[in-house]
């Protein structure tokens, strides 16, 4: 069984053994006795490098046994393993010749945090958003028989991610085609009951013990007060009516199901892994295994070690900093707002897709328990139930990552937008999203939405405006959007009393001549700043979708260049919108776009991605000033 | 037992049952002995209303007993019914006070042909789309606990549609929940065998029979060489290690599950309906129906039937009319191409979700039996495969509607464009689609398709154009798609040879002056007529993505009005596209954009809501001179 830690280490642990595997080819030369071993040292290993770079832990360390056994019985990278969600990527990541890279992970020009193609031929596809793996994997399987073929395809996914449409999808391919594919569920849900098979139905006791939630959380910390799912699985299960087991359901969607087995037994997960690699057809392995499995704490508390920061030396000296008063996040700003207006009004219900904590939602679904609904990983079910709760007058406020609100745009358009339902997006995670990278950037969000008739889309500038905007987009009786970045913003102090802003109205930062800068959303400051060194008239614009025609027109009338910045694609964004109106006006004026530029923009800090794509302030300044000389020099030419 | 009709009734038949039932209180105060007599006239009443006016046909004629019966028991509409896709809403609609309408169903101003709730307070919900019902029945379910309401919520879905991954989010959900939702599992797939309840895994059942393939399939009688399905499901079922009865896939998911029962036995149906009225929790009831039910041609061909044209009168005197040689629909040509190119290249597969025939890959699906995938309707899981194909260097080709690529939109972006493989999509239905309306317009695929990069967008203006670009879009190594309309094009010949046109390089239709038109797809014969009536530049654009930037900058350096053309949203659209890329270049010139309004746009004849569009080639011509006119007074004012 495998060694349990207590500390995470802060200096080199010792490990000899894995020292000596660069590639799985190594590792497959190894006798299956000193498998146990190199399970403890990767186990150790894996702790001091997160505790280094930070970064998912919990997931990581649930599978190391997992992740070694399919190496050493698979010839990868021939054989295929797809990790879904891929957080517990790490020790996949170390024994395929990036032990070193991941004290970098995460961090810009490092290894990134899920499995990438274009970083390892053994990163068979890039995951991140969560239950994609078993198509993928059937896909690699269908493939391989065209080609004749005899590699194999292994989907490993957790039992969390299984409660999505597209899994139950690929399932139901798969047993059709009959392809020779191997789908892990990595069950670390009631690693407690290993032995329990029967115990209970299966979807019941994921959705009451919830340990989805944290599945596709963000790289901080999640602190969060998780409730003791115990009991209620317990009255789950005494109210059921019928006891059946998990292998009914896989086998009656017509997969072979094998299990459960307790993942951290390496001899056992070998012994059945090899028994199983050559049956023919669609196999399902189940696996019991404990997130956080061999770190005392994070067994203890599977959420709150989800993922970790980088641990910082302390200083030698203690100096007295004076304590600088922390802004709220963006989240904390909505999580509040949610509170109030559902205090204010009992019709308001709120829905999330398994990102509670990472929503900011937690008080509210203490506070509002039955107004509250977790609705697993389930975006497209989420904007559809939205929308019939719509239809009986109820006020949903549905908070969504803006990258994930892409799985739901079918049922925004269909269900929602057409039907002109009054229901309230919060658009959480907009623009760049640093360190998770282009998986979870919500880049694209100002695009498909403001093409959709009876839209409205709102982008705040400031917490405040935050608080105001998703109080306006809420009193607005149709669909509504206010899309606001992860994280902090400037810091300004938000106003308790709630006032709805007219739709469509923007409000002028400051006056200058020459440039007019309309901002949109969470670049405001910036363009502010830029506004400032240059004598800019400054706009915040706060809606997207109406655009504020007037003030637009306006300062096309006043000024003799207009900017418009956000943080979203140039292509469909703000300024496209902006562009749209002037020329339907017949306003003739140099308009200068600045958004992102039109590839994909990797994982690093927030910060530091923004200025390479031109959208911090010196940059906005030397932009618009380049663009004026150039402007210049033309009238100059003959 | 129903009545069996053998004719399509020409003249209106005397209904004097149904007559008396203007809304389903009438049919409240029916005794239960008539509702048999009622079925009757119902079924006879709809073949003649669906022969005067054409439509969908089998759906309705399966569903007659049920919707009596779930009208006769629950007491709409404040009891919701949300039924699925809604092809099967006609016997709903006769009973809900559209009788007399029916007769102008889908026809411009006339009755949807979906539920609508525009339309009447009967119609709970607007579907099209399939697999929504559940989430949506679940939504009001929960909105009525809320109220305090004792109100019930039945959703009615057929097998096919069960098979999305949406309806098993829903179901896994309304578990949780414990919700009073009473789903009615519509399953006209096996109604021969309505005594073997245990007969067979149930999900093969569907994969094997394949009924979902007409299920969303559009408004014109499919023709179809639909394989015996017989065989293949016995092979299936001797092939199959377990023995699985559907109500262990659903109680395994936390439904009670009771049935199946027959369908057509209104009796029958009454009194399970009745005793299942009042359980609390989830319910789900599984009815066996024949699709066409009571119309002997149409049970024998249900897919042939799915949809029939209006029967037009004979002619009292036969003229010799030379026979016109028909021009191949888009769909033929997509048909075609996909055969030729299969034929060339062994990497190439076929996917579609569910259509088949309409996606016209009947031929592929024959020819190509091993390279051609039909997943279902399951567009998440269709990309997600592509994506896995490609990774093993074989060569998707994805053949979806513009309509349902919003449900694999996230995979587009996430597993595809991120990865930037080599998938190409065959959009089909892009543009206005005519009768199915709003919901299945392919009105917003530019504008969510251009702000994901590495994506390379076609738009062919003729039925060559397609073909070639087809082609070329599939020689590009990286996701491309090529959206095309529904039905036929201008009637221009294909070439053989295949040609790969240059990636962004525009054709230039015809050179005039002052005016250029850029014209993108299908619109572009009307631009044509219409530059040719202003003796105006006229380009076939042919890529929205990349842009022919060089053909648009000397476009704008010879003219004095650039004028974008094409059948999306004007907001986010290629003209969009245009004009960012001419006010990045600093290029100031008027430019007119003539794209569809920011509305939705409902049913009607394709070329009507063009025109009221101004999009035709009168409204085009119309519109430029209107914007020449006012360029005009512009520059006299002072």
């Amino acid at each position: 069984m495998p060694r349990t830690f207590t500390q995470i280490p802060l200096t080199r642990p010792n490990t000899p053994l894995l020292d000596s595997i660069n590639r799985p080819a190594d590792l497959r030369r190894l006798p299956a006795a000193q498998l146990g071993p190199l399970a403890d040292e990767l186990r150790e290993y894996l702790l001091y490098a997160v505790g280094q770079a930070g970064g998912h832990f919990g997931a990581g360390l649930g599978v190391v046994e997992l992740t070694i056994a399919l190496h050493y019985l698979y010839n990868t990278p021939d054989d295929r393993l797809v990790w879904d969600v891929g957080h517990q990527c790490y020790p996949h990541k170390i024994l395929t010749g990036r032990r070193e890279g991941l004290l970098n992970i995460r961090q810009q020009d490092g290894l990134s945090g899920f499995p990438k193609r274009s970083e390892s031929e053994y990163d068979t596809f890039g995951v991140g958003h969560s239950s994609t793996s078993i198509s993928a994997a059937l896909g690699m399987a269908l493939g391989a028989e065209m080609a004749g073929s005899d590699r194999r395809a292994v989907a490993i996914i957790g039992d969390g991610a299984m409660t999505a449409g597209q899994a139950f999808e690929a399932l139901s391919h798969a047993a059709h085609t009959r392809s020779n594919l191997l789908v892990v569920l990595n069950d670390n849900n009631m690693s407690i009951s290993h032995n329990v098979g029967g115990l209970a139905n299966y979807f019941a006791r994921v959705w009451a013990s919830k340990s989805y939630i944290a599945l596709r959380e963000g790289g901080k910390k999640v602190l969060s007060a998780m409730p003791a799912a115990w009991d209620f699985v317990r009255r789950t299960e005494e109210s059921m009516k019928n006891m059946v087991s998990p292998d009914m359901l896989f086998e009656s969607i017509g997969f072979n199901y094998i299990g459960p087995i307790d993942g951290h037994n390496i001899e056992e997960l070998v012994r059945t892994l090899r028994n199983m690699q050559h049956l023919e057809g669609p196999q399902l392995l189940h696996v019991y295994t404990t997130k956080g499995k061999g770190f005392a704490q994070a067994e203890l508390d599977p959420v709150g070690y989800h993922a970790i920061n980088k641990i910082e030396p302390k200083p030698k000296v203690q100096v007295a900093v004076p304590a600088k008063p922390k802004s709220p996040k963006y989240q904390e700003i909505f999580g509040r707002w949610l509170c109030d207006m559902a205090a204010r009004d009992p019709r308001l219900v709120g829905i999330t897709p398994a990102m509670c904590e990472g929503s900011g939602m937690v008080e509210f679904s203490q506070r509002f328990a039955d107004r509250y609904h977790d609705v697993a990983i389930c975006e497209q079910h989420a904007v559809t139930l939205a929308a019939g709760l719509a239809c009986e007058k109820q006020k949903p406020v549905v908070a969504i990552y803006s990258t994930f609100l892409q799985r739901g745009y079918d049922q925004l358009i269909h269900d929602v937008a057409l039907q002109d339902l009054d229901v309230t997006f919060a658009l959480d995670r907009a623009g760049l999203v640093g360190e998770d990278g282009a998986t979870h950037g919500g880049v694209f969000d100002l695009a498909y939405l403001r093409t959709v008739p009876n839209m409205v889309i709102a982008a705040p500038s400031d917490e405040n405006e935050c608080r105001q905007l998703l109080y306006s987009a809420y009193q607005h009786n149709g669909p509504a959007a206010v899309r606001y970045p992860r994280g902090t913003g400037p810091g300004v102090a938000t106003e308790e009393t709630m006032t709805a802003l007219p739709l469509g109205q923007s409000r002028t930062l400051q006056t200058g001549k020459d440039v007019a800068i309309l901002a949109f959303g969470a670049l405001t400051p910036a363009a502010q700043e830029a506004g400032k060194a240059l004598n800019a008239t400054v706009i915040d614009m706060r809606w997207v979708k109406p655009l504020d025609r007037d003030a637009i027109m306006a300062a096309a009338a006043q000024h003799r260049l207009l900017v418009t910045v956000e943080d979203h694609q140039l292509m469909g964004g703000a300024g496209s919108a902006v562009n749209e109106l002037l020329l339907q006006e017949g306003v003739q004026i140099p308009v200068l776009n600045l958004a992102l530029p039109d590839h994909f923009i990797h994982h690093g800090k927030r910060d530091a991605l923004l200025a390479q794509a031109g959208l911090d302030s010196a940059s906005i300044e030397r932009r618009i000033r380049e663009r004026l000389d150039s402007q210049a020099s033309l009238r100059e030419a003959p």
